[in-house]
């Protein structure tokens, strides 16, 4: 396995810090601490220069992994799906302009009223194959992310790698050099039993766009906000790194922690130590 | 599909009541209620006397579909692992007292320490083949409840219905007269994209144990205990039912809703009385 106190090898998803200071601050925040890459969330990028910031992160020595993250694809109406990859076709544009790596796709779930998740997970479906070549047009890879199934009814009908690699090759057959792939996070998977089978064929598809860290704490206070630092939690992190691994994946490692009532609360710089030291201890 | 506002057709799990009366009391309010059956927790009969509480519930011509729940499996010594087989071989011998169809198992989740969720299925795995022979002995089936992922840490290892099915072809074979099944609770899997295939399986296997409603509500502001009542949420409840009773279940639909701030604070009557209403119009 590839030694993780190389931070050059690690990846700042802002979230992390807290959506608590403009992206240049973040950014020479984590420049500074040492850190190789570093994955913004549109929130902090459109309706600004994006050329200006694009450069700012090049100049502070950072790549980019990620954007953060699609607008929700299903929809009740044709319309509504048609105006949601519209949206989703200017965020990868951005991407593009940003020389991020992959757009990280968050699908969304059930639109309000719907009981149906598998015409939700159909329109998900059909929205990546409208979206992966503009994002091969655009230089960005497209990263389907699973997202826990606590998530299934209002953030992501997508649960399981296996339903991100299932969709990737309805979408792009195997292809030798795929534009569709996964970001695999280690919170939202941990607990697939198939988790090593699938890691494997995500890697020997090529199709591991991204690797993200951090913990299942117990108890967990809320699902969404109460994430944990690598190392605090139940989720063996080095485990999983070294299927993703041995699968192939080269990309960056990175930590991606929503917790308002913890690391939010504390300064950046603070947050980017402990995450360098636990890249190294327990990642 | 069968038509549950015939109520005989119905049964309450307990929990949905709050635990708040004596068991006598609970049993009498189901069967006022024209109910066919009933689902007890250990916590209502551990203690008492279990051949007088069995004789309450048939005087009161109600079914007992499940006795909830087994203690937990996983641990991390292996003589803490057979006080927890002897202590479900005990609930066992209650259920049998109690005319229960069958043990409801939730397996538990990673003991205290442990980041080894494989070892923690495997000790499931191995109480599952310990615990179905005296299950059988006292007339009383094993029913694997996987449960949501969000529980993987804390209360079940026990995921997905994939997975329960697997436990129960390793440990009996594809019997003709299974002892080892699953049950089934809408609000733990109706999010699997493999949910169809699944049923379908158990069904063909006749390994359909149980089969429980709730809802999941958006959004939920516990997953333990903000449990919805059937058609407050997302979950296409009859749908669902709609694929057990192809398989073949004939057994009770049962309600099952932990619900602490909404339907744990209502009257029993009036509970009851919605549950009725809801088997009818959206189960």
């Amino acid at each position: 396995m590839r030694d993780l106190s190389n931070r050059n090898l690690c990846a700042i998803n802002t979230a992390t810090l807290g959506f608590r200071a403009p992206i240049d601050d973040v950014v020479d925040a984590v420049a500074r601490a040492g850190f190789g890459a570093i994955a913004p969330w549109r929130r902090e990028v459109e309706g600004q220069d994006v050329a200006k910031i694009s450069r700012h992160i090049r100049d502070a020595g950072l790549a980019v992994t990620g954007y953060c993250r699609s607008t929700y694809i299903p929809a009740l109406t044709r319309l509504t799906f048609e105006q949601n990859v519209q949206a989703n076709r200017l965020a990868i544009t951005d991407a593009g302009a940003l020389g991020a790596y992959s757009f990280v796709m968050v699908v969304g779930g059930l639109p309000t009223g719907s009981k149906d998740i598998a015409a939700a997970r159909a329109q998900v479906q059909e929205a990546a194959g409208l979206l992966v070549e503009h994002g091969r047009q655009h230089g960005v890879r497209i990263a389907l992310e699973p997202l826990h199934p606590v998530y299934a009814a209002d953030r992501s009908c997508l649960s399981l790698l296996s339903q991100a690699l299932d969709m990737c090759e309805a979408v792009e057959g195997s292809s030798a050099d795929p534009w569709l792939g996964a970001c695999i996070d280690v919170y939202h998977v941990w607990w697939d039993p198939d988790l090593a089978g699938q890691i494997a064929r995500a890697g020997a598809t090529r199709r591991i766009f991204g690797f993200h860290v951090c913990d299942w704490l117990v108890p967990t206070a809320d699902v969404l906000n109460d994430r944990g630092m690598m190392g605090d939690g139940v989720i063996d992190v080095r485990g999983i790194r070294n299927m993703a691994e041995i699968g192939g994946y080269r990309g960056a490692v990175e930590v991606e922690i929503f917790s308002t009532k913890n690391w939010w609360k504390r300064s950046m710089e603070e947050t980017l130590q402990v995450c360098a030291e636990r890249f190294a201890s327990v990642s």
